[in-house]
């Protein structure tokens, strides 16, 4: 992977700006940053609302989305649909400001505390991803079971912001 | 995959249990829970405390685990290091039960809102799996970026919860 110019983020600094992991005490317990990607490349990112701590989305990083995260300051995915960088609200204005990051024990997931600049986070039109709960009252033997919206309202018009490009939802 | 008897859960009802995926509109906007598991044939749960919010952990299920999780409202995972079913706390005690299931737009990740019978998630011994943060101010051209911890004290003694288990993290 190489990385192009722009944000601070070179071939060279992407291959020193993660430490490499030499142990479970250093991952687990030291103080040096040693993410685990995936055999695809990619570790899980949950995005939260700083200020209300809303679960909004889970995205997935490479080295390079979080390498550009850190130095920008803004949020980064990979784009699984488009197999491409994703600044975060590149088409829709609504980027993700980055507050903190927290990692987890083994250092394969992320956490954002972030601040959305904008209504919304979902290509749907809601403010959070998770606008739907699973119906346990549906959860009876054999049964398909069903979900039901708690988040009731579009945050903004979907349909516009992202007018002419496909959805990436994937079947 | 044949799940074995035991929460109600068999192959016949693990079959007929998720909805197939048709169109991005009942994926998006219906009311079938219809998740997606990816080549690996699992979806992300990201765990947080049902009272505080707290992001605790984020775990990963494959069909029979979701299937289990919702039969019997205890947290059910796939774990990646032993390649086996995984009930949450079946070694420390410390089970997780489940009192919501929130699912994303695309349905390829879930939050599970649990109420943790026990003082902690993390296998280290920490509340949340997720108690140390970036120091963004040591994030500079090349250099390597450092962790801090932010939850510091333990919550429970892992070597002697874990006693004689292989650590689960990985190199």
């Amino acid at each position: 992977m190489a990385p192009p110019g722009g944000s601070g983020v070179t071939a060279a600094s992407l291959a020193s700006f993660f430490a490499e992991r030499r142990s479970i005490e250093q991952v687990e317990l030291g103080d040096e940053l040693a993410p685990r990607f995936d055999h695809d490349g990619l570790l899980p990112a949950i995005v939260v609302d700083a200020k209300s701590h809303e679960i909004l989305m889970l995205g997935y990083m490479n080295a390079e989305a979080l390498a550009r995260t850190l130095h920008s300051r803004e949020a980064h995915f990979w784009s699984r649909s488009r197999q491409a960088i994703w600044r975060k609200g590149e088409h829709s204005g609504f980027t993700q400001t980055v507050e903190r990051i927290l990692v987890d024990d083994d250092q394969d997931a992320l956490v954002l505390h972030v601040r959305v600049n904008g209504p919304g986070s979902c290509h749907v039109g809601f403010r959070s991803c998770f606008y739907r709960e699973i119906d346990m009252g549906t959860v009876k033997g054999a049964d398909p079971v069903r979900v039901r919206q708690i988040e009731t309202d579009l945050a903004f018009d979907a349909a516009a912001i992202y007018a002419g490009l496909p959805n990436p939802t994937r079947i």
